[in-house]
């Protein structure tokens, strides 16, 4: 019974057994028994298994093309490939996501999977790889060291596509509240301490600028990890690859991808560098930086019910404590705190990573790969539920805002161009001395008339610059 | 039939479908929908549903024993606590790792269960809350900021404690090899660059040492963490808990787990205080980093095989390249070396995460446990994984490495005594211009007897202190 | 005249002039040339100076003991070092704070100027070396790579111990306060949402154990630094040093510094590692992340004057603005909070630095001991600042807290034990909704009567744990 | 005599005396009390000092043309700042570079020194603010939170620009040796493991790419922080600024420096934000990732003399050891290693601070200012030790590396297409086992002819794409 449900591979460790019905392989097998490190596989990252394939596929209709492989097997690969990226198989995708070997067992994998299935195409047994190799025929004309990193930067980028998507739809959310609070009049804070009006709308436009500045950044970085090194081969001087094969596999990568990849003018440079990488994580620890202290406002703001800022309230979502009836939490900003936490230790982690890399390559590319894949896909999460499950149910306390602008000492501001930046301070220090208003004590001490004072401090004036009023 | 299927739950927001043999409730429902972040539920953690089932049984105990809970609901309540403790219901635990509420969820996920298994040992329907309540009666004389923290405390204790045991086996690997390898002579470097002879068994004998400080210092940092919070209630006033209860439950708790845990002296703080994880994550950086260091010099002395260091060799473990036949790669110092990489991140994770609590609480702790329980169990994998599969396989170049100390100008340095430091940089320079030996030279210019020359750089001299040598 | 001004030295790159009454030779000179990187020399750490002195004169009065030294020799070393110990000479230790060399050119630097300053004392020119050489005499039975790591720990007892009495002043002034406010009724707050009543003195109290606790975990960490690795010579294996050195030298060492110094088991493994640095950074790390929080609560409870908390008023300092006139900020607290950001990046900088060490020594322990030396300086600077410039002067808006607890939502908790959760919870949101108190709500429910709430809600029943109330 | 050589000023705080003849007055003299956290002052940042200058010249250039500020005051301001702009009066710059307050002190000190010069300059005496304030009109129409973050931008600019230069010298530096080694055969590793043939030329150039690459970044980022926040004066508002203010301002400020500011289009949120200052920093650490990574590699491939990789020799720069005669360390490339692990310690600082800001403004602006000032200089005096001290003298062992590749097994994987992975493995296997060369196997095993072997191995098809040679 062993013949037909049990298959033996070889590598150069000896022989090894596989279920007749594996799609991966000896290899594969091994990675799995050296990497029980965190038990997720890749297929965790479904752009990452879709990439591989794309590449494959690439390579062997390149291969085709330059006569290095035949018409059927190119057929049968091809025809794997497509399943693939149509998101079958995945789950023979099964090497640990932190592993050794610099993606080699990733690489492995996925030949493995791809001539299994090809073969079946075929109408071989799984196995049979005299007819269809994994690394002779799936892997021609490559390395995981041009194949692998072509592979993270095809998935980062359709990642990155997802998250600015995500960060498009906050920032729609944050410009309806914009809008919404357009002419809701409050005060300014610097350094925690109450400073000049302004508008809850002009305070929730930052936000809108913030994430639109945010994107387009991504959006350059992005292009940075369409240089791929494809041709490369074992260290970027393509031994083993046609002279046509760089610029023929581009293309067909770039048609069955439809991402706009070039190929790395040094490939030996390309083979090693993992600098694209560490751009583009430093500019979601931007974004992630940046998204915290929008979550830390929204928390600050929201603050009380009554002990507490109380500008605005954040919608309920779930009760807030096992003890304390009625509380209520910011739960939704606070996990986004903490994904950008995360972000910024990935962001740790990769440049450890990177600058760890050794002569003709880096080593360490799987956990930079995981490390990026779970800021993109965490930080996109994270700018969802925020949109969604908070900044759309924003409300703000009116009332109470109007109240605190006409009792601030910060209106004194304002005022220092007509009393002069002495009169200003000791004006300020009186009211906040006494409990009075800035207001009364003006008109108290007669620097101003009651109707100089409304004309300065008309709200439309205050938020925004204005040539010195005239006070006849 | 919905009847039969469905119950409804309330909460602060209004009401709930849920299946009606669900063990979590409206309250995990809720924060299931809003954290839909890694797609990776706390149950991924057995030890801190097993802590949290701990907590809950000690409370029962200790409520009872106040006379604040009947004996049926704490039968019911310890007898559900016990089978989560033996490994049941913990596919229940479904609230994502990453989760804002600052533990609510989780507690909120721990309280549900547990009382909707015990209405069913007591023969109720689940979710008749008004025979025993998830909040009432199971989170009697609690809140989650003294659960919470505490089960992360116990969890993590149960982590450090096996992490231990992995660095214990990979300790006596290496120890192995030191004894293994204990006479065979090998020039030692600094800077990467020849210094004076050492021996094989003096290298390894370091990453003994090191390995054994790192686990003083974890055993140290995990005593730390025995200090909990029960007791604190909401914010550590004990508001709600009685003035026996926080030296009950911690007797209670003890027992149970057998974990030496100590009441905090000021619970106020001790409910605020994230110290204590950041003191453990910086000891398990401390670990990281220098394990990292371990893996970079196994890389450096096996690299080759002909155009490296070539000192020792790594066993074999897959085949290193997918277009290389016959390259075999260190992969699984380079797995350990991006654990490594993980855990210093996960550290400014945690950074960020404990800087940013404020005023009485920390409500970041779910990512503080999260990285620190990622940080943990993966070191634990990479240590045992680095002992079975590699260091115990390593063998050395006995005979290369001979000759490379005789052939070494760093012998000059222990002539340093007898012919002074301006003649032995003499030697040395002149070696090195014209590819001779020191030794040779030093006889060409009559400075020793070849008998002297034996006498000094007789190996067992050369790798320890000594008394300068009698020359006559 | 170039002949009484200038002398030549030689070394292996060949011949140098410098001015013949310069204290430091020809390695300190390609030292500096080599190393034009922040302009600071290492003079700036006086500790550090010490602390090679120190060593120096150990290592004399040990040789001289093994009969390697002559007295005079000796002795003139010996006054040149008790020279710079007590503060002489330190303008010519010049090399650059960050260096190539792992601490060689820092050693070389001492060496010269304590030969030159002892050739004069003996009579001789400076420059003399054939009466008393930098590297013969002064280095003898030493190795860089055994003194540098010693002396920086040294340099980092002292650190240690300052930074510790700064914060001890720090603990007190937080101390005086917790007992001044020990009465005074707030709300507490978790998740910036209010929860239940404190006391402002708990709230200060907290401040008071934590750096309790730091202080605590510094008097750990700086223990470990007490290993030293004298003896080792060049990688450990105490090449050219005498068997009885190492103890002899540590004996010595201990006397003249004070500092209980031990030396290393391993000295091999001793030489290579900085564990103890690392987690010695780690500490400070925890200590800034915690300062760090207790400022950001400063900032917090002291917003407004107006728009914010308004719970607490810190000192002014200076006036806070340059256009907004009466502005006070809470500029001490923030100067803190940028010492901790800056203790944090040194972390990573260290941690970065020592996983960097290869194989026999670490060669960036200079970075190490900079990042090392700026975090422990500037943290002590922090902890004096904050303490005289800012919690001593410290007030508290006493009668404006009582309200705010009075006007609470947070008092229903207490309620929860009598009237129920589900109850309680109408109550919260009640109030809320229409601006209710809570006691008054509770009264025209008929849940309690007037005496029962006053009882439960007695200030002094609130802060901490209680038995239920008997409400007959 | 103390009326003519102190003077009085006056603040909130009230009165205090300074030298008579002091340029700075009493916001700076609190500043100074306040912060004694470093002991280094703003003004080793010249061009800090300088930005500071070029806007208050253009302010007052504005204030005047909008009619605000008179022709006299205006051209004594003016020629202050020509002065200082020039390098005169920087050294009464003196608020520490870790400072709190969010620059006002920066700004203050500005102010006054200008001031005071400018009473100077019209004859008047220092303090004699009712003829020229500080405040009043050298601020005039500004708030610390535009002044402060443009003069970061300027100072940002200005290093950039001087890190380019600096990194294009160390690019030229590579590219020579590049072109010097081209025709220079050796073996390319990766993983540490002998992998495929190269050029040394071809491992050089790699540097040069990187470099390239870098520089490319940095000029996108340094465009980033051209867009300035001039006439948002408080908050963003533009409280008290004239509306014509900004673009005048801006354009003066273009004209005066000859950078190309931009006003930013929401001066709100420019106010608050720090995002461009992360992105920079971000930048800087990839530099000082990959430059890490290039000094990691001139260390290995020079590692020995003996028992090292030995491919290169690095220019002796200094002894490497008191204690080891001869020997001869990577210094240079070990301080720039260091270097790097400081940039990236002080990104890991910035990222805190930037996330730290709260609300309308960002008060840790100093502690990103004074870290991203010192990743600047650092890097750029790194580059160019680098490239002086280091590269240009850079010479390779070219018999040495031939005999390596010839007795490479890497020669392997060129045969692949022609006998196939299985048998070259095979091969690969035997060869290291036996210690054969690959060449002499094939012969043996007659799967070649010495022809076609000849063919398959000519150098320049070896280091290259090829299409596969027919082996007629």
């Amino acid at each position: 019974m062993s013949q037909t449900t049990e298959r033996t591979e070889h590598d150069l460790l000896g022989d090894r057994s596989l279920p007749a019905d594996s799609y991966y392989g000896v290899h594969t097998l091994r990675a799995v028994e050296n990497f029980p490190i965190t038990g997720t596989p890749i297929s965790i990252y479904p752009d990452l298994v879709r990439a591989l394939a794309a590449i494959k596929q690439a390579a062997a209709l390149t291969n085709r093309e330059l006569g290095l492989l035949d018409g059927e097997r190119t057929g049968a690969i091809v025809r794997a490939c497509e399943e693939i990226r149509a998101g079958a198989l995945h789950e023979h995708f099964v090497v640990d996501v932190i592993q050794g070997g610099a993606g080699t067992s990733t690489n492995m994998n996925a030949n493995e999977v791809i001539a299994n299935r090809a073969l079946e195409l075929l109408g071989h047994a799984k196995g049979d790889y005299a007819r269809l190799h994994p690394n002779e025929h799936v892997n021609m004309s490559q390395s995981t060291n041009d194949v692998y990193p072509t592979a993270l930067k095809l998935a980062g980028y359709e990642g990155i596509l997802s998250l600015i998507e995500a960060m498009e739809v906050l920032r729609a959310a944050f410009h309806e509240k914009a809008v919404e609070f357009a002419d809701v009049l409050k005060m300014g804070r610097t350094q925690l301490q109450d400073a000049v009006p302004m508008t809850v709308g002009q305070e929730f436009s930052t936000y809108v600028v913030m994430l639109g500045e945010d994107i387009e950044r991504l959006k350059e970085a992005v292009l940075l990890i369409c240089e791929i090194n494809l041709g490369a081969t074992a260290i970027g001087t393509g031994i083993n690859a046609h002279p046509d094969y760089a610029a023929l596999v581009r293309h067909h990568l770039a048609e069955i991808t439809g991402i706009p990849v070039l190929t790395a003018p040094n490939l030996v440079e390309a083979t090693q560098d993992c600098g694209s990488f560490v751009q583009l994580s430093g500019v979601l620890k931007r974004v992630a930086v940046k998204l915290s202290k929008v979550c830390n406002d929204l928390r600050l703001l929201s603050s009380g019910p009554r002990a507490g800022f109380g500008e605005i309230n954040l919608p309920a979502r779930q009760a807030g404590s096992s003890i304390m009836p009625g509380k209520v939490n910011p739960v939704i900003p606070e996990v986004v705190n903490q994904i950008a936490y995360e972000v910024i230790g990935n962001d740790m982690t990769i440049s450890f990573a990177a600058e760890a890399g050794q002569l003709q390559l880096n080593a360490f590319e799987p956990i930079i790969a995981h490390s990026l894949f779970k800021s993109v896909t965490h930080l996109r999460a994270g700018c969802l539920t925020l949109a969604e499950r908070c900044v759309r149910g924003i409300t703000v306390n009116r009332e109470f805002l109007r109240r605190s602008v006409e009792n601030s000492i910060g209106l004194v501001t304002a005022l220092n161009p007509y009393i002069g930046y002495g009169n200003a301070t000791g004006i300020a220090q009186e009211a906040l001395a006494g409990g009075h208003s800035v207001y009364e004590l003006v008109l108290d001490k007669g620097l101003l008339t009651r109707a100089q004072l409304d004309e300065i401090l008309k709200p439309e004036v205050l938020t925004q610059p204005r040539a010195l009023v005239g006070l006849a």
